[in-house]
């Protein structure tokens, strides 16, 4: 890191990008004419592994030690991370171990061992994921490589950031992003310095909203409602990605089942793109009226990993 | 026509692509690592209306004097055409008339509809679609828009071929794309001079790969068998495509149901696309390696309107 104790910086985007350059694909930034606007669409559900989760990935395994490749990684996560994680360890020849929960969607844990991971289940109702993966990581000897609450998941994250300012035929003002545990968000601050940032979130899941609103760190409250978008559940955010957004005044919004709904058939039937629900979050604030869509706004589609068949149940 | 009564030049396309700049998008060129070789994929299937036939109709339409706008237009097509057709017309303010068989796939009459055309259903069996619209057309005193035997149909799809040169980091060697009537094979000739270009249809239906291997047009036989690929059930190709292909010493290959499907599932679970049948072909052909992946190749992913229900069948 450029500078190290204190939070990483536009460099260490950079310093990432060039880092991960051929682990990654560059993905298509499509324009959308909407309510006579032109929004720009950053389709991250066409990255490899289907989600922008292999950015950070790459870039956390790309700087481990020849010792700690040989021990190998693991990471626990509900689907993209996984994923991520575990397409960045085989295309650098590194042993994965993906700690899931026993409920994730199955293209994810599929997509996950077809990887040639390792997947060990935990049951989310009564086990603790982060410790079940430390508990794994430790008796191992593998390094634990987290899904957002780290400095180089988050600058490789942004590097979706450098490559849409590269894109953009004009100025990049707005970047609207589904957050979970705001390592993509955070990242894309750092990564466009001059873009206002808009975090989206599932309707009691809103905690980045309402931390950001509160100026300190606020969990999901008890018995959040079922939500669709379980890339998106994550029960309290990182001191790392909410001092990043909180330093760059982001703001929150939240979207209903119904919104997201309505944008993963939005972008079946007029973008010609599978999107997860939680991939669709951004895309539902903008179609629901909830952010304006202003001149220079890009739209991040992160995600589009869902359940073939439950997909086809939602767009037809 | 830069050749007035000859075949349409590379110069033609280059002007399409001028005329038709503001009515629709570039598409991404996306890569393709498969067994050690590095392919393009140009992703026509998002296109607006999900195919690149809204490049060959807006190119037509923007053509039209202004009493010919005030009549309107008539196409017939199974439904890719149909749809370029009507968002071309929407876009240019000019009414259409799309002639559809009765057995279209529904999302197809939908995305028609929804673009403020008028669909006129014939039947398949019974009646024959030409002489339908073209009657209807005299009717109305519109003009017919073919959807492949027409200078400007075929240089509007060729414009996908001049996105492709700027695009791609490599010289483009080969061009691998699906072939009913052979509109956009015969742009993409024109097109892309240097490059080989190779067309695909389905088996039964590989009437262009015999014809060029005859030396002569000859139509698909009796009795062809069923194909999932609707967009490419063409009887006839036109005299316009097949002397420019034959001219460029084009080749054809077929590939089988197995093989289309085996590429639908691979676009879905590996590229996160959705891809119709016939918009698969070409990549089929690459996938069952009846095509070599040569450095330079590029697989023209062609259309992605398939219906969603049928889509999570053969995906899951």
């Amino acid at each position: 890191l450029s500078s190290p104790g204190n939070l990483p910086t536009n460099r260490d985007v950079h310093e990432a990008r060039a880092r991960i350059l051929d682990l990654v694909e560059v993905t298509p930034l499509l324009p959308l004419r909407l309510g006579g606007h032109d929004l720009w669409l950053k389709c991250e559900s066409l990255q490899t592994g289907g989600s922008f989760k292999l950015r950070g990935a790459s870039n956390r395994l790309a700087l481990l030690t020849d010792a700690e490749r040989k021990a190998g990684v693991v990471a626990f996560s509900s689907g993209n991370h996984a994923q991520g994680v575990a397409i960045a360890a085989k295309r650098l020849g590194i042993p994965a171990i993906i700690v899931m929960p026993a409920d994730a969607p199955a293209p994810k844990v599929a997509g996950t061992r077809a990887q040639g991971a390792e997947v060990v289940f935990y049951d989310r109702r009564t086990e603790d994921r982060i410790a079940s993966a430390k508990a794994l990581a430790e008796q191992r000897g593998a390094v634990l490589v987290p899904s957002f609450d780290d400095p180089y998941i988050i600058t490789g994250q942004g590097t979706a950031g450098l490559e849409i300012l590269e894109q953009c035929p004009e100025p990049v003002r707005r970047i609207v992003t589904c957050c979970g545990g705001g390592g993509l968000a955070a990242g894309l601050a750092l990564a466009c310095p001059e873009a206002e940032i808009i975090t989206v979130e599932p309707e009691g899941w809103d905690d980045m909203a309402r931390s950001l609103a509160a100026g300190r760190i606020e969990p999901v409250g008890p018995n959040p409602p079922p939500t669709s978008c379980d890339a998106l559940q994550t029960p309290l955010v990182s001191p790392l990605t909410f001092a990043i957004l909180k330093a760059r005044e982001a703001q929150g919004v939240a979207v209903s089942e119904d919104e997201v709904k309505t944008a993963v058939r939005f972008a079946w039937a007029e973008l010609q793109l599978r999107l997860e629900p939680g991939g669709a979050a951004a895309l539902a604030a903008v179609l629901a009226g909830k952010v304006a869509p202003w001149a220079g706004t890009v739209v991040m589609l992160t995600g589009g990993n869902m359940d073939p068949a439950t997909h086809a149940e939602w767009v037809t």
